[in-house]
């Protein structure tokens, strides 16, 4: 029996048996139930890290209403360092922190945003900082001190402790008992590229692993640096497009589990090597594998495009489903577009695929991928929606064949620019600001959904149209679903149904 | 000299050879001396147990003849704990057993039956409950004082303990031991996906081992979590195919013995997934690979259909062979079916295979499989059926070319579905309650045979029917064997030599 | 700086050069400086030893002049064991050996014969006999009190002690150790199918390591038991064609070196499953890569061409020269036969190769390798036979590539079916007696050399035609190769230079 | 964060940014902060090595004007060695070295050379004379006596310590240690031929690392004994031809930086098994690479075209840039040359690959590499040449591609054969000599660089045409890069920005 229990609680009969039972997936230390949000300045600005750079971002993310959507870290990546104190202990370089990290995390605390710091298991950190290996307790007893809420945990220079999963699980346990140890709630983020198999070992003590090479700023194209195309890699490297990454996660997105993510890496939504279907195609599916969702891009300059993706609660609420189950490709195929000539784009990409996911509730995420260049019309059966009921083997009937759908589309209601730049020039007030007790009113229909004030549950309880996107079909029992995928886009549903035999049905389980 | 003695033991010179010598292979606990038959609740009910289902099961088993064609093992699969007690010893959950474990093990033996139990080699179990790592001896004592007849260990949350065979045997070797140490015969089931080749050392400390990751309920759908295609895997996955695990199995099937079995994973018949010729050949080629045989459906549902390809004592005789000796893959081929447009099925498939396998007393296994969508009209030569009698190397004559064979169809008499009915609405009284001392007799000339009554290997040289299916043909010396196979469907010969040259030949060895 | 001194050998100045060191290959016990040869009972009596059988075996092997020509062992492999002495020592089964041990190496030695024993590195032999994990000392002690010259080391059953190198090296190095911490010269011949890469790393502490699963008696059919196609293998298995071997030893052939040989698996040549030209193949491919040349037929019922086959000096000259230099695949193609139409066999098979070796004192051996079915004409240029002159780096002039040679074919003086039969039925006396201090007189012109009498360098240097074979052609400088290959055959070339230009620049080195 | 800090550093903002902090790549032990230069007798000698081989290569290094170029380190490979004293030390064979080890240290050094020595990480070296393997601090306490400059450390006969990152990591770490244990700067130059992955690890402890099996003289040549063409490879080899290498390495450049190269192997060119054209590809293509450049041919002997390749100051000074960023294969295309018929070489390739690199002050290489047998008009778009600025996901404008850039053939001017035979022949006293303090004049125009009197960078900075080549053309902004590349050739350019809009950005940072 290799399926976790999520793969089993794909089955609604699962859900109600659980409830009673001391098992079930929970999070090693509490956090990350649902996949982490935040921010990390990595993608878009590298080395060049201060003081100035996080509080400047910290507070436009609290005025664009990026927090109150659940992007709750502010993560410093490399480069924060001056090496280390006479008495060993890790110190933060004073030109670019003046107040030290402890006022770095009060700040962000104050602004109701968690405090993200960064090492790496080895002797350095990957642009050769001081880094943690050897000095776990120590270096963990400071981000403690400091008031860190997450940790971010490098692969570089790791002196040959790799290549067997025993290794590697030592080498990143030590960091996790130590963060434990200190009895301080922080979140731990293993970034060792998937190397030696972590989601075989990690949800006992780690909240999310990366499991792929760096991603860059290109939906598919190749990169010598990025050799590998599945998730079987001695060499994870970095510069891997976001389709190169998406399929090697394909096989591996079941492992996760509430406190324990695959991540698929930061976002580069907003960094301008993409278009924009592209970015929706990429923020899209980070969200429904369930990815901890980082922003990656310079906030205090965001154009509107990049606000309304970032800003999607429709999307985002796929991804903070309380079940967290990652959605499933339920297939793939380089010329999905039968009767019909397809062309290839500049890097041989013609591919198409379709992923479903079960949320909470009994609603289901359905997502059409188009690879190629061009447009393609995509249908998905109700047996390809529903796969893993219909295999489940348990001899019983598929309540969901039997019932009606509707179809909503989690794109069509998308900030429109003008409110987006509304937001970003800073002319309104706006309910994102509710949770500093003010009783602000908005002054344009803006979108924006606050998840502080009412969570996405609750939100999906009401039928909160910011999370429903628009209705644009119903899927009759059997039936087919349709949708036009644009070049290098996606095309992402959520599925509710109006109930029928198969809803009593489920009923009676 | 990589052989196997099993290998060995195709050639009937050895058998002979090995009666005086102490060499030879054995059980290493003196279990599975052919490959263990039962029933485990996990294919159909996942987590939803309770001693009711167990009991409505057992009693069902003995109801319907299944017990006495051998299933003997009744196997509670994962989600039965409630963690442990302050004493560290686990406890099952009272709601679901409120008259305890000993109670479950004790109402089984009084049926006849044995009793499995379950957990992981890791620090939870893949539904998360408590497990053993580290707590093997007094976990093993604790199933032993249960009355437990059976282990299924899992491999889930193993803490990085996997990535070399040392590793993983370590893990393995500590149950094992414990298990021994307890002085219960308790029969030692593997189960981790084959992860770090368990073919090339478990003999010598488990009754059988999983050699892939988990089947589901389909005949050969490819699904994004089984990743693989060959033996070499660092990702079983589950949701893996009928002929996924078949032809990842081809090249490691030798390396079953007496005592320590390949296991493909339970049986998914009756689960509504498949046609019934695709049940038929799952059942077949799982019986005739030597793997343990479990069912993994709702016995107190079962239709007729699936009662009878469970009941099919002629497969049972095959795989309950006193040889024990696998079924080899002769051949492979994508298109056989030469000088004829053939098809492929929706996932692409349209290969074909022929299996072949030498059985106690001089008889042989021979079996089409046509996995692809048609029909096929397929053949194999006398070459291709003895083909390790004609590639032993003793430059010795080969017997069997010579001699005449009675070809038995092994699905010919299956039982009809108004038996199958008739034995399922118990309005029969049969002979497979026998062993209760009775006298009682059967009302209908149900074919369901009685192997707690008469062994295989008695039925077999009594020439029981129930055991022979029904003579189709013969195959003359030289001859070739043709059979007609539906799609996704099997032809399993038994071929019996009618003597000749050949015969003689081989009694004077 | 890879090469080994034995690739680096390949040019003859480095010859000179080393005259003089403290450097260059030996042997690490002083055994096996070329080849080991003999007979071992496995491919054509697996389990079914006793002493008779080897006794008869060994009078055969002298009668027939074997013994004469270089096979020296006689090796017993599995199923000899009655399990171990109350003081645990190994004992022989009784009822097979009623003299004993000692008495089986007495007799051998008073024949001129050298003796060699199994056991495995594992708990069990392949066959489930007491073997020597973790017994490594006494069991060398028993041998060699056994008086046993040989030791064949297998690898069933090693309780997971495998899968990295290390783990591999210590446990084949507790025997090697144990061997020769007895005082005895024990060839130590290792037999773990190429697991974890033994050729880099097994010269120092062994004769010769299998590299690869076991052969089995066909030349190029596929078996599901034999998966793998390349050296880099985690299931070697048995049943492994000649041709699928040989193709697996290519990249590492040139690892071997004088007393540390790659072993392609013991000869088939004799047991029926090949043609004649298949043998032939089969004979000389193993003889030019240097491997151990181990008969494996019943030798007391040889045909005249199995004699003819085994008993071909001039190719036996060829794996016994003193330089140790395994030969080179210069280039194989699935379709050499440019020009014209060419069909697969049963297997597909279509492929051809060309190889070459350099041979003491400045000879070399070129042979071609027709897998197709059909003839074929097959050439090489001077460029393919001197690659590795050619690519020296040295930027010196290539003498070889100047000069005219004599090409002698190593087949054409086969000894005839009608020599082969005399001396089988024993109707000669043979020069082949002459070690036993006899006079005798060949009746006949049997051309079985006498290795013992003049040794095949000796011979080489004395123009013997029975190790020149007949000479077909000449080469000119620059000029072409050209065979007539039979399909599933091979042309074997000795190459001589008549001097010329090159001949002297290579004087002046 | 996979990205080493040298990726990062090819956008420019980053050298900005590093520049006050304590962080930022430097060689473990202050050595080879670019790739090493020097000379080794391997590929050309072999074992034939002694002291007079030696002095007179230095002498003609010297004179030749090659230390000057910057050649500096003269490495004596295996066979050196008489084995130990009866003290265990390594003791040099006094026949090739009758005045020992430290008299040929003190000559180099007298000459302004370094002494380069050999040994390896086994129980032997790869021609088996006595090496390090538990000898380390021994071993290199002796060359550290002797003077010793560098160390090539091999990896022959290593007793099974490899198969894991950390087995190989420990081997080497052992040397690594006792090498700075001595106190003496000693260059460490790992020879594991890419075994275990060093390019994860090995940065921390040595200057560079082997890659792949040997390089041998042949541009494009498959061999059997280099079976691999990826960077994942169990079976090293030798015989690899500089396209083999080349492509395994495009994956893993980037894991070089300043004080730590991945080492191609020693060049072969002189050799005479490539074309000048060949050569050329082979010079350039190691150079851009960031590998060390060991000339490995008879320098006593070279050609007038082999010692103007060698003597390419233009090229050098990419290998030798101070920023160290090796190029970046930016597409790699089996046919690349589109709307025309193109042919494949005996060896079947007909691939084109584009790689560029950034250069100090903003300057960048591109070459064009055509390893198909006939010319090729080959094109890159300024999107292909600064991909790494395009897509470093900063979302900032990317400065270069606004910017006009003149075009530097760094082949065009090309020292004459005529200059390179007066050189040779030493009819001219040159300014190569100015070292020693003379005022020597050169008597012809001969563009041999002195880089002892001016570095290149201070060369470059002072616009030396001897370090630029010839302007060939300019390229406008968003323009395209055009080449005529020969069948098996190379175009390299040297592209330096004439300002612009680009330029001011730039200088905005």
């Amino acid at each position: 029996m290799a399926r976790s229990i999520w793969s089993y609680l794909a089955t609604a009969a699962a859900l109600l048996a659980l409830k009673a039972t001391s098992g079930g997936a929970s999070s090693y230390n509490g956090l990350a139930v649902t996949p982490q949000m935040g921010w990390d300045n990595w993608n878009a600005f590298g080395c060049e890290v201060d003081e100035e750079l996080l509080m400047n971002t910290a507070q436009k993310m609290v005025d664009f209403g990026l927090r109150d959507l659940g992007y709750h870290y502010v993560i410093l990546d490399d480069c924060w360092s001056d090496g280390r104190t006479s008495n060993g202990s890790l110190q933060a370089n004073a030109a670019k922190f003046p107040h030290g990290m402890r006022y770095v995390a009060d700040q962000l605390h104050s602004m109701g945003l968690g405090f993200g710091m960064y090492s790496s298991a080895g002797k350095y950190t990957c642009a050769r900082y001081a880094a943690s290996l050897g000095m776990e307790k120590q270096d963990a007893q400071t981000f403690a001190d400091w008031g860190v809420d997450y940790l971010k945990y490098d692969n570089c220079y790791n002196e040959g402790q790799e290549g067997t999963s025993m290794l590697t699980y030592n080498r990143y346990k030590a960091m996790s008992d130590a963060l434990v140890a200190t009895g301080r709630p922080i979140l731990y983020s293993m970034c060792n590229w998937g190397m030696d198999y972590p989601w075989n070992w990690a949800q006992t003590m780690a909240n999310s692993w990366r499991m792929s090479g760096d991603v860059y700023d290109s939906f598919d194209r190749p990169d010598a640096r990025c050799p590998c195309t599945t998730y079987d890699c001695r060499l994870p490297g970095f510069h891997c497009s976001v389709m190169n990454i998406l399929n090697k996660a394909a096989p591996i997105l079941n492992k996760a589990q509430p406190g324990a993510w695959n991540d698929l890496d930061m976002l580069e939504v907003g960094n301008s090597g993409m278009t924009d279907d592209e970015y929706k195609t990429h923020f899209s599916m980070w969200a429904i594998a369930k990815s901890p969702l980082i922003m990656g891009t310079d906030v205090t300059r965001m154009t509107p495009q990049t606000l309304s993706i970032y800003s999607n609660a429709a999307i985002l609420a796929i991804n903070q489903d309380p079940l967290g189950i990652p959605a499933l490709r339920v297939w793939q195929s380089p010329a999905q577009r039968q009767n019909e000539t397809y062309s290839v784009d500049a890097y041989t990409a013609s591919e198409t695929s379709f992923w479903t996911g079960q949320l909470n509730g009994g609603d289901y995420v359905a997502a059409f991928v188009n690879a190629g260049p061009g447009p393609a019309t995509m249908m998905a059966t109700m047996n390809d929606i529903f796969i893993d009921q219909v295999t489940t083997g348990s001899n019983a009937p598929v309540p969901q064949l039997m019932q009606t759908w509707d179809v909503f589309d989690l794109w069509a209601n998308r900030m429109s620019d003008a409110s987006a730049q509304a937001i970003i020039v800073g002319n309104m007030t706006m309910a994102t600001n509710a949770t500093d007790g003010s009783n602000a009113t908005s002054t344009l229909p803006v979108q924006t959904y606050n998840a502080t004030a009412t969570s996405y549950a609750d939100g999906l309880a009401a039928n909160d149209p910011a999370l429903l996107g628009v209705k644009v079909s119903t899927m009759a029992p059997m039936g087919t679903l349709v949708a036009q995928v644009p070049g290098h886009g996606v095309v992402v549903y959520r599925l509710r149904s109006q109930g029928g035999a198969g809803r009593r049905k489920r009923d009676e389980l």
